[in-house]
């Protein structure tokens, strides 16, 4: 499928040489359509055989368990939740159990409502509630995860774009909108194999990030470790502990640190974590002590019982690489081959996480996004990536490999290729002509 | 233990009879403080063995079964819930399916963020959001539910207290204050077996909020229906269908439902439920969008399997009532046995729900509950069943007789009995001194 009318790139052909390419990709792609697949690369979202691996959950804890320690986990109260699993997770987010804090599924919500309560009441650094202030903004990494930026365009925080580097948000400028604006009070961070790029932040990023002065006093680092120990390789990459950074440059309250188990155990049936300094777990504890007398329990205790230990986990995620490690492999291999000497395309090969960037020609991902779906393959809406969903290149398209079965991602990659390609003639063409 | 100095009430006792009535009082409560006891009416749990009742639940679904119709419980999605567990739900709550939705455990956090939301946002009928008004009011039915008084507390939202009659609050003056007010944006009602109260609202009662004139275009009733089908006699009382009186008086958005199974089936992971007209589904939901890709669906599936029927749900509320009613029963019978003439104690009766009222002498309701604690007794501070946990007659007192074991309820109501009869004769030889 690479094409075979020249090894130039695209970008330098002339328009003959384009329209014989053209016609060849497009009735390559019609054909491609012509099977009638339906194929879905939209979410990160964990496939039925990843699921399989915690099937033990399904039956667990088992009738006679339900007591840990003093605690019936079957009534109320243990509102930071149980503290063996607190233990059990601590080291995965770089803090002591104490300052951890196990609720129900979904660290989106976590997050949520640290907005919310922020919003509402203020940090426990805050002069007065967000919502009283004139205008809170939020700076936002791009590429980044579309759910973060929702939640700031639902309550009108401002999003201030960042680009991420290959070491993480560009901190030069990062640095200097932070010093001057006492009105940006946070910053989505996703420190690890970040959501889309696997972008890792360097040791010196997170350094920087803790250290930097902020005109806010109340400004948090909404640290996101959603894919903590979701490797790809078997480097299992360690980055800084930012809680630990923080301390040390005196800012001790700025991270706000999130995670889950969504993606380790059941998607949509885990544990979610919210871990910080003394202080902001106080403080979060004291804001969901009214809206609840503690996060399920007996769930808690399922996982204590299927993970068992920090070696538990490890395992597990080990077998999790097996499973999704070739799927990107696959549409890594197929994007090199067939995109790879086009001059139309580039794309991330992350170590860890749940997605791919693919970067397409200037103007083309939206075309892209629908003709892929025009060929049966749904891809995440293409400005997903960016604050309000406006990419303003229209360049970036986020690719998700681990839902679908093994067999169907390299027929998907095929797809994408096709629409990346014909995507990219018909802009060539139409700029030529 | 009845006072046998007279039959006649406490309070007719002249100083004499009444000193010597104190002293006998005095040796009773010693001798009971001295045996050690230690046990706990303050909130309102389940039994041990109530829990017991749905041990399946630690055991379900079982390791093959996860799917239903073509969902995959253990993956992301679903954000209303799932339907068949919306279907199982609905008819307790009076509504169609598809006007539930299910969340994770306890409906606090669903009346919670419905406050929330409401501030940051407006309900689908609000001009602005409530946190851009000078000031937002609920009417409050006292005695009342400390954590509904919690949440407005915490928010600074002002709260009106109403007093509860033997037909739900006083609808007169409820009646005369929402229209005339267009700052009470809301009013908590638990509409059957009142906490604490056990007060059942009337079918007048209820239709009067459903058709009465309110100055807030987005007034709400936050109906939490919290013990639907908690019966303590075989009574099994049902009131009037909220969303029906509404609608049909031009009101379709009034009420939020609220209710859960925490007290059906396991207190801490149980099934949280809100449910109401179109329109408030539709705008919760879109709220909650923001927040979650979906509730616990394995816990969902869990309890579908579980309770299978409404009439599942009724042979296992008939099971807890086996075991809740007996100890209501004790509490009554020990406070009729020893406070029945004395005067200086009212109690109500209910037919259902976690709770009973005592009143005591105008005054003493923190120096009983104070007696009772030095005699190993904990109960609910005084004043809790009061907005800021003010009861301005210090006299309600809130007993929750389900969690301790049938042995020791007797125990516990005999020290309580002892406490009131102290307190009481200390502030009437007080007065009289």
């Amino acid at each position: 499928m690479s094409h075979s009318t020249t090894s130039a790139p695209l970008t330098s052909l002339g328009i003959d040489a384009l329209r014989v390419y053209h016609s060849e990709i497009r009735a390559r792609y019609d054909a491609f359509a012509a099977r009638g697949v339906k194929l879905n690369l939209t979410r990160g979202k964990p496939s039925s055989e990843q699921l399989d691996l915690s099937a033990a959950l399904l039956d667990l804890p088992g009738s006679k368990d339900f007591m840990i320690g003093n605690v019936d986990c079957r009534n109320y109260g243990e509102l930071q939740g149980l503290v063996e699993l607190r233990a059990l997770l601590a080291p995965v987010f770089g803090v002591t159990p104490d300052r951890v804090i196990v609720g129900n599924n979904s660290s989106l919500s976590l997050m949520h409502d640290a907005v919310t309560f922020s919003l509402l009441k203020g940090t426990c650094d805050s002069e007065r509630p967000w919502s009283k202030e004139s205008r809170v903004a939020f700076l936002c990494p791009v590429p980044g995860y579309d759910r973060h930026f929702t939640i700031c365009q639902d309550f009108g925080i401002e999003m201030i774009p960042v680009p991420l580097t290959a070491q993480g948000p560009d901190m030069d400028m990062v640095e200097r909108l932070v010093a001057a604006d006492p009105q940006i009070k946070g910053m989505w961070c996703m420190p690890k194999y970040s959501n889309p790029t696997g972008t890792i932040y360097s040791q010196n990023t997170i350094e920087r990030l803790a250290k930097m002065p902020t005109a806010a006093r109340d400004f948090r680092l909404y640290w996101d470790n959603a894919y903590a120990v979701h490797h790809l390789t078997s480097e299992r990459i360690e980055i800084a502990n930012i809680d630990e950074a923080c301390a040390c440059h005196g800012n001790p309250n700025r991270a706000f640190i999130f995670g889950s188990t969504s993606k380790v155990t059941f998607a949509g049936a885990g544990i979610g974590v919210f871990a910080g300094s003394k202080d902001n777990v106080a403080w979060y504890l004291k804001r969901i002590e009214k809206r609840t007398l503690g996060g399920d329990k007996i769930n808690q205790l399922r996982h204590i019982r299927l993970l068992k230990s920090p070696e538990g986990i490890t395992a597990l995620m080990d077998r999790h690489r097996a499973i999704t490690a070739p799927k990107f492999n696959q549409v890594l291999a197929a994007f090199e081959a067939h995109l790879g000497n086009t001059g139309v395309a580039t794309w991330t090969k992350p170590k860890g996480g749940y997605f791919i960037t693919l970067d397409v020609l200037e103007g083309c991902a939206k075309q892209v996004v629908k003709l892929a779906k025009q060929a049966g393959i749904e891809l995440t809406p293409a400005g997903a990536t960016h604050p309000h969903g406006n990419d303003p290149q229209d360049r970036t398209i986020r690719i998700a490999p681990t839902f679908p079965a093994s067999a169907e991602v390299s027929q998907a990659a095929e797809g994408v290729v096709l629409a990346v390609l014909l995507a990219a003639t018909e802009k060539l063409l139409a700029q030529a002509g």
